[in-house]
This record gives structure tokens, sequence and C-alpha cells, in this order.
């Protein structure tokens, strides 16, 4: 297994360096490829995809991972969309992000280039194995990918399907590697290859990302959940916060950009919470709440501490009355997750300490904090939804999946 | 000890949100006030130092170690400048990286922040003490000091200079923060605190950094040897590859960027290596070659496999003479460090292939591989160099030293 994933590993880094320098064109006509060739394989796809759903029976996981793990037609095209949205956005690499020249007359070009060889590890939903082959690949990266257990047959599949594409493409084969084993000692020995694997994504839930963390030589970027926060001003357009919230909570609550805290204002607790409340539990919502919430609105729970840290994914909401602007925004750094959180107001300078206070990777004025989303961004697509501050924070897209380095032009300059 | 390391993370934390808010005229007040200490205050400082310096005779420390431990008024002077430029160079904090706006009117702004709390674990000079505080408070940032026992005194009495400044200042006196601790118990505490500081840098041997990387849930940026090359093409101007090659290796043999292994193309080795090889020697340099290096060059003795990983941070350099420019990048990208690689060549195109192939945070087209440093770059300063790709690559100053986010301006968007 350790041999297997070592060997893995030199053969990803080997194609990196041919993969940094594939033109755009070639990269392109590959992912289309790749498109077309999931489309075409559509029922092959669904035929693996079902030996994981009758194992997903047997070991009786539950309706929320099971919808995850189906693939079906609409879905494959998903897949194949996804990866037509690679090939048609903008191509990073080599992008110049700064020239300068120094008093000694050398010439300094900072240019985006290729990270190398990115490492994903990620849980259940097997379309991310082509979303992230499609990213890395349009990004000049070689790619290793660890799916779970759960989507073993489907993952081998889509990987197949998408492998026996390259060999006609200008995109060498070994720049795609699955790593096929069930278990964790396989991610163990990866996150210990920081001579050969330069970026670690852990995508799933919070287990698997402090496993990575904790195991990990090479540099990881953490996609942890997102215990979004919706302020509501003392000077918000109430009708414009009762749908930002609404919306926020109920759209899709199962995702890590749903509202899981409302903060209110004090002066406009009385006049917003009792409805908004009524119309949140009608639409299935169990409302926890402080004390002054509870003073408000009915039938609301009382929220324990635990509460306000926690991502529910799931209809509940905790609902808290502050104080003050300061209040809310010291809530937000003190208990959240530093992924989206919004304020409603019609206060543009009250927005502006909002945006400045709040330390996370995106601050919303007048929004849901559903649009935090690498689609939604105009990224095309992401390989998750970062939460740490270092190299990629909030969507990571093919920018993201890139570095840069400094080419360095002299007509014999040496130091003295 | 690990009570003490958390509260001190845990001041680091508040004091970081307050840093992240002021403005840029009163960091600049601040860091000059600092600077003028730093100068009163030489006596004291030099004092303490020769505690550390007396001790440092007692347990035998090398002289390159001891020269690097040394106060002087000169050096003293010198931190003081340092803080003096960072309070020159433009302020990060606030740029618009780049505004966009979505079909659904959404606008979305990414601007440089301030990372939060960095934590700085360094080796032997003292000056580091000053330096780093500068740069972390300009960018905006609370910072963790943890210096080498071998500079117990020194960094003690830079550091109560410095924190005794900020209480006349608009920066919270909880921005700064050193840990007087003498073993690595304190740094393996303040390693596990991802929940109070964002960023690990450690400076100094190999075995420091291989240390924090193993024991670090915070992410690290990683500043590794610079085994540095420079690569004589066939269609280099052969006098001008002299001078470079002459000052990477001798101009200051002891630091990161100067040159460990010298390429050079077999069509020029013969009329290239005899005076090259003996001005090097003359010089003082220890010259070790491949077999081809030693037939056409005197006095060489044969490099061995381990020549080409080593950084001898010393006068010696190991020569190897190659069939091709494919196989100096090859060779460059197998045992280099991602440091600082140059090419000598006449060949634009050539240039080119080098620059794109070679996968390190500088690569220079005819100069000196010693030009990679903060100052030098424009920079003012740096924190290191980094060898790492994520985040920060090469010269680590005030833009790697803060991260962004992103801030949406909406007129009541909902996702639908």
């Amino acid at each position: 297994m350790s041999n297997s994933v070592v060997r893995m590993a030199t053969r990803a880094k080997a194609a990196a360096h041919q993969m940094a320098l594939v033109p755009t064109k070639e990269k392109n006509t590959a992912l289309r490829a790749m498109a077309r060739a999931l489309k075409e394989k559509k029922d092959y796809l669904i035929r693996e995809n079902a030996k994981d759903l009758k194992a997903a029976e047997k070991e009786r996981y539950s309706s929320a991972l099971v919808d995850r793990l189906v693939l079906n037609p609409k879905r494959v095209d998903g897949m194949a969309r996804c990866l037509v949205e690679a090939a048609r956005i903008k191509d990073p690499v080599g992008e110049v992000l700064r020239v300068f020249k120094r008093p000694n007359g050398l010439i300094i070009k900072k240019v985006r280039v290729p990270i190398g060889v990115v490492g994903i590890i990620y849980e259940s939903r097997p379309n991310v194995t082509s979303d992230c082959v499609g990213l890395c690949l349009k990004a000049g990266n070689a790619v290793i990918l660890k799916g779970g257990k759960e989507a073993f047959y489907s993952n081998q599949a889509i990987f197949s399907v998408l492998k026996e594409v390259l060999k006609q493409t200008a995109i060498p084969v070994d720049a795609i590697q699955l790593i096929s084993s069930r278990d964790r000692d396989a991610v163990k020995v990866l996150l210990q290859q920081d001579a050969l694997v330069d970026l670690i994504v852990p995508r799933g839930g919070e287990g698997l990302i402090r496993f990575v963390a904790q195991n990990s030589l090479i540099p990881v970027v953490k996609h942890y959940k997102g215990v979004c926060h919706t302020y509501v001003s003392a000077r918000a357009d109430l009708a414009m916060a009762e749908e930002i919230c609404f919306n926020a909570k109920t759209q899709r609550p199962g995702v890590c950009n749903a509202m899981e805290t409302m903060l209110v204002h004090q002066e406009v607790a009385a006049a917003f919470l009792p409805s908004m409340v009524r119309r949140l539990q009608q639409a299935g919502v169990e409302v926890r709440g402080c004390p002054r919430t509870r003073r408000v609105a009915q039938g609301v729970r009382p929220a324990r501490q635990d509460d306000w840290t926690e991502e529910y994914l799931d209809k509940i909401l905790s609902v808290k009355v502050v104080n003050s602007t300061e209040e809310a925004i010291a809530h937000i750094n003190r208990y959240g997750s530093r992924h989206s959180d919004a304020i409603v107001t019609k206060d543009k300078t009250e927005a502006e300490s909002f945006l400045k206070g709040v330390d996370s990777a995106t601050v919303y004025v007048n929004a849901s904090t559903r649009f935090t989303d690498g689609y939604e961004f105009g990224f095309g697509a992401e390989v998750g939804i970062s939460t740490d501050k270092l190299h990629a924070r909030g969507p990571m897209a093919l920018e993201e999946l890139n570095t840069y380095k400094y080419l360095i032009y002299g007509r014999g300059q040496i130091r003295s």
C-alpha cells in the first residue's frame, strides 16, 4: 500500500512538470473530450454507482448521505457540464501579476504558475472526482484523488472513463491518479509525501479534516464548517431582512453557506422577530433563541451555549438579540467559522464597520450568505470553500490552484 | 508554561482584531518611535547581548553562530533603519485587488486584510526580533515571537524596549508577545493553538523547521534551505557567466541565495571551466566535480551523490557538466530546493524554456542568484524566503503578511 501510494505520487510529480507546459488549447480539448465520454458512458457509471448504493443500504447510511451518493442521468450531465465549464474559463497559468524594474536594471516579473501536485481527499459525493480533475488539470496541475469508501465503485468508474480519454490527448495520463484503497492508512502515507505533493485539500466532515491537518507534512487548505450569521441591524429594511434570512436558512439548509445563527438588534427585535420566527417555523425550521428572543417570539426553545458554534446543516436556527453592531461583530468573530456572514442595514457607515470588523472569508451587505460558491462568484466551479486564511480564502478555484514565481531578467548583474 | 502560552495567544488574538483597524499613519508613528528607542537604548541592548555572548563562549558555540549573535552599535542602527523602512513602505492593508459585478447585481470586492496572529520561531540573530515586529505590525498583524535560547537576553532586551514604546502609541500593547521560555515545549504548545494563531513562520536550521512542520496544526510557511544553481548554457557569454558564478558563490557564501551547484553545458565546458575553477580556488573555494569536470579542470575533488542536494553555506561548490538545457532543468528540479536558480545565455528562446521549466521561487536569466532578498526586490525587508509554494513564494514581506477577503454589496439578493 505504502509503496503504491509513493509510486503514484512520484508519477504524478513527473507528470506535473509536463502539465505545466501543456498549452491552454490542448487542455481545453481534453476537458471537452472527458465531458463527452462521461455522457457516453452514463449507463456504465450509473450501474457502478448502484453497487455503492446497495452497500450503503446494507450499512444503513443516513438518507442525506445516500442522497449525496446517488448518480442519475441528470447528475452525470452536471458533471459533464462542469468539465465543459472548466474548459471555458480563462486559463490563469502564465498571467503576469506584476512587473517591476529595480534601480540596478533587473526586471522582475511575477507570474502565475501551476502548484504542481494537488492531493484531494474527499467523502461521499462522486461528482467531486470529475470536478476536481477538471479544475486541477485546467490549472496545469497533476492531481491525486482519494475518495471515500462509500463511493468506491462510482469513483473508480468515473476515474477510469476520464483516464481512458487522456490517452488520446496532450495531457500525460499520469496527471490523474486515484488511490483505490478503502482505508485511511493510504491517506496517512500520502500526507507524508511532502517532497512529491505540494498541496492537500480535504473535503468532508470535520473528523476527516482534523485527521488530515494533524497528519500532514504537506500544506493543507482546510474547508471546515460554515457557521454563517446574518445580523439584522437597527437600521435594516426589515422586509428585505426577512427575505434574506429566510433564503439563507431554508433555500438549502444542508450546505456550508446556509445561515446557522441570526443576530438581531434589540431595537428591532420586537418588530422583526415574531413574524420572522413564525415564517421559519411554518417552513419546518426549529428555532432556538436567547432569553430576549423567547420573550418576543412564540415556540422558541432555549438556545444553549453549544448552539452558537454548531453547524446544524439542517432546519435548525439559533437566534440572539444583541445590544449593538459591535456586539454582533464580536459574537461572529468569537463563535463563527470565518466562512460567510451578512449584515442587513441601510446605513453605509455601519455596513463598512461590519465589513471591516468581521474576520470572515466573505462578508455581505444586504444579501443572502448562500452566494458563497465558486459558480456564483463566476469562478466556474470550486474545489471547496476555504475557511483558512493562508493561500486561499473563500471559494477556491483556478487562481487558487495556482501559485506564482518570479522571473528575473538581467544583463550580467552581480551583487556588491 | 502551557497556560502562559495560551494566555499570550489569547491576548494576541484580541489585539489582532484591534490592529486590523489601526490607521497607516498611527502604525508608522509607532514604528518610527520604536526605531528611536532602539538607538537611545543602544548601550543597554549591547550590555544585555554581552550576557548571551558570555554564555555562548562557555558553550563553545561556533564562530559563525557567535558572529550572528553579536549586537554592536552598527547592528543596532541597522535594526532601527529596518523599522524606519517598514514605516516608509506602502501599507498593503485595504488594497482592492479586484472588483467584479455579477449578473444578479452583486458587487464583489476582493481586498487585502491582515492575517491576524503570526507566530515567528527563530534562532540566533537577535535583529529578527525587531525586524519581524516591524513587518508584522505594519501589515496590521499581532505577532508572537519565540527566539532561540542562545539569544535569550538580547531578545528580552529588544522586546522590552519595543513594548515600552507601544504604551505611548495607537497600537495595542498586546500586539507583540515574546515567549521567554528557553525550551521547545513552549513551541509545541504554541503550534497547537490553531484557534488563536493564523500563521507560523519558522526561521532557522533544517532541524527546527522539520520540528515545526511536524508539530503544527497551524499553517506553516517554510523557509528551508537554498540549494541554488547557475547553469552556463552553450550559448552563454562566458565572460559574463564567470562574473555571475563567481559572485553567486563567493560574495557571501553563508547565505541561502548563494550558489551551491554550477551546471555547465558540455560544449563550453573545456573553454569555461579551467579558468573559472582556478579563480574560485584562488578565492578559497573547494570545488567538487563530476568526472567530466575533473577531466578539464585542475584540483577538483570527485563529487559524491550527496553533493547535489547539499546546502554548503560555505566556500564549497559542486560542478556538473550536462548534455543539454533539458538535463540542466531536470537536475535542478530533482536536486534543488526551489529557491533561486539562474541560466546564463544569449538565447532568448532558451532563456524562456529555462524560466518556464525550472520549478523555483525565483528564476534568473543573466544575473546572480544573490538578488533573492526582500530588500533587493524593493520590499523593504523580509520575514524570510519561502521555499513553499502555498501562500508565499520567495521573499516574504508585507503583502505576504496579508491575506484577502471578499466584501459583497447587495440590494436584497437571495438565491433561487
